[in-house]
């Protein structure tokens, strides 16, 4: 079937719908170099503006997941499940959600990313363990579900190209915060992991990429129909990210944190949102039965990684010294915002910019108050993990991060809403 | 004052208004190739979709013009005028209406273009006279201003380069029929002539590039305000094309329809339209006269192109020979598809596809009957003036552009309405 680049063009400008055939036609031109990067420019750009309705973004979605390579679990039994959030400061959850899910009768084929800007990825706090692989072949992870019960890896081989050739553009051109521009780049590359049900972390607040309740919610439910429409079993929580969850951010202290949540202990707020990610009633119960860690050290070890060193802190710390920071003011925190400590980590050397810059396991932030919490003068708010760099600027933004005032401040639920 | 193409992009995008100073960064990155393709792409698209207001597109105009030369007429008299059509089938306007301009007591500093795709272009008109040049130098031309009171020309030096840069992506993604697009691409080359006051035919119908009466009235409006808020004097006529206009299509051929027009005679709509573009009372009486038949040859000679041949059809047909098409029933012409007449000579030789095709100056139709008018079988309809290629292509397209039936066809004005 021949494909004419001009009449899509007109389709989506004229605010026009696509037909299922038409958007595989245009995703196999855009993988195949047939069309020019304006051409993609300007249907991103309609895109942006004019949007896709559910169909269009099942199609797409689809499409996208064609254009390359994607698992398959034939032979093992399932159902095949995974989680995905947007993007949070401190979140932890997949190292302990994956193993809860395990234990509740679910295998999890985890493809995850790695920290660009200012929220740090799944990869980078699984490599603070030593020795731990991300980049093992698919031969391999097959093995590992079928013994473990779940990886937690890079992707293999070319998952979705025509998602990387999009996103891109993307960048270049102004149309990342599209919601349906989103949804298929997420989903596409879930899709790819033969999953059957994916439940959707939607972060919002100040540290989160949504800003606001609307366009969260607009993401979430767009997540779900199309999710669903891709015959993958979706629903997604609408949740907090105003303040960091937990008390830890950077990528050993996550690990460290994770352990003691893996155990049974650990802070409330990632107690109650693993728990509410695994739609389980099941599931609060066995996390704090600490019957998770044992499930998390086997994948540990299949990955390679030193699983002694998950009780050895300062074998993942690499010699990152402390400074604390403290108090100059008493009162309540009315807000501990979390683009400001995610800043602050990142200055220390915990994230990264470009995707070849090294990081530093060891740096982060303790938190020792978050919001709610009284204060005395003089009393530390933070420990500050640091090596060479960044360590005025952390202080700085770290205090800045900390609203100490009178009263209590107002209660923001963990989980706003729940979606599909 | 550094530009920074994100920020200008999320503006559009969100449908947002530019500021001028913006506009003329934008236009300054874009010729001096600082931005990418992708995101002029991405601009046009966004611009498309989204508008831009009259304020955006005088500002785009200025910028426009400014990217490249103008021209001066400084130390001689005007006032300096000129006119434009948006282009249509059989319109050889500018021939008489040019000398007609100066015997009213203006100067016509005209710039005009080839014809691509199915409507003929100034320039191949007065080609077919042998030696006429449209490839004066700017020197030449403000003598031939001086001494005739008008030129007809082609783009000397670099006019509007940014213009032509957008128009060129304006193609490959789409956005070629923008209202605020195309008025700023029209406006800045006649900006560039220097000129104080301007007309535009905004032609409406098959024939046209505007198919229907809203998105004329649009276009013309937008023309007229933006002219005007670039300091040209500017009004528009929005004009009848749904039948092409005098009884001829062809180059040669429509030099000869202008002769007769010149000497004051020629078809009725060709005139009319002709004094209604002048806006001038005196205008009917002047071309009446037969005057502007003398004025025309000298600005010929100045060009360098053999008046005697006016006067002798043959030598600017080159040959072409003659087909009667001749009616297959009785009746009254209820339509003459302009768009059909215009492919029937554009398939015989008389236009091109891409700049560097030759065309042959004498092919094309003289059309008998038009609209209203009774017609009996076997009598002839139109001649077909041909060489090698295109009779057969073009008899089925005449025969198909003749609609006869019964009863008097519903009257269409030749000027729909006046804007400014």
């Amino acid at each position: 079937m021949p494909f004419a680049i001009h009449p899509f063009l007109e389709t989506k400008r004229d605010g026009g719908v696509h037909s299922a055939e038409q958007i595989v036609l245009f995703v196999r031109a855009l993988t195949a170099g047939d069309i020019s990067r304006s051409q993609v420019a300007a249907w991103l750009a309609f895109a942006y503006v004019q949007g896709l309705n559910d169909a269009e973004k099942v199609a797409l979605t689809h499409a996208m997941v064609d254009s390359g390579d994607r698992l398959d679990w034939q032979g093992l039994d399932g159902p095949f499940v995974d989680k995905h959030s947007t993007g949070g400061v401190g979140d932890k959850v997949s190292l302990i959600l994956a193993p809860l899910l395990v234990l509740l009768g679910k295998r999890v084929p985890m493809v995850s990313g790695r920290g660009l800007g200012h929220t740090g990825g799944t990869l980078d706090k699984l490599e603070a363990i030593p020795g731990f692989r991300t980049d093992l072949p698919v031969s391999q992870l097959r093995g590992v579900l079928d013994d473990v019960g779940f990886f937690m890896n890079g992707q293999t081989g070319e998952v979705a190209p025509a998602d990387r050739l999009l996103y891109a553009l993307r960048n270049e051109i102004c149309t990342v915060p599209s919601v349906a521009l989103i949804t298929a780049s997420i989903l596409s590359k879930k899709v790819a992991e033969g999953i059957d049900a994916l439940v959707l972390d939607v972060k919002v607040g100040s540290g989160a990429f949504m800003k606001d309740l609307d366009q969260a919610r607009a993401l979430a439910t767009s997540l779900v129909r199309t999710g669903q429409g891709c015959g993958v079993d979706t629903r997604a929580l609408i949740t907090d990210m105003s303040q960091p969850l937990g008390l830890t951010v950077g990528n050993a202290l996550e690990v460290r944190e994770s352990v003691e949540a893996l155990k049974g202990g650990g802070p409330q707020d990632l107690f109650d949102l693993t728990v509410a990610l695994a739609g389980d009633p099941r599931a609060a119960d066995i996390l704090r039965s600490g019957a998770a860690y044992d499930c998390f050290c086997r994948m540990v070890e299949a990955h390679g990684g030193d699983v002694g060193a998950l009780e050895r802190y300062e074998s993942m710390a690499m010699g990152a010294r402390i400074t604390e920071l403290v108090a100059d003011r008493s009162g309540v925190v009315q807000q501990l915002d979390a683009m400001d400590i995610a800043m602050a980590a990142f200055g220390l050397g915990a994230g990264r910019e470009r995707a070849d810059e090294p990081i530093h396991p060891g740096v982060g932030l303790v938190l020792r108050k978050k919001r709610g919490d009284a204060v005395r003068v003089g009393e530390v708010l933070a420990e500050i993990h640091h090596d060479q760099r960044g360590l005025e600027q952390a202080q700085a933004l770290t205090r800045r991060a900390y609203a100490i005032g009178e009263g209590s401040p107002q209660q923001v639920p963990l989980v706003i809403e729940t979606v599909g």
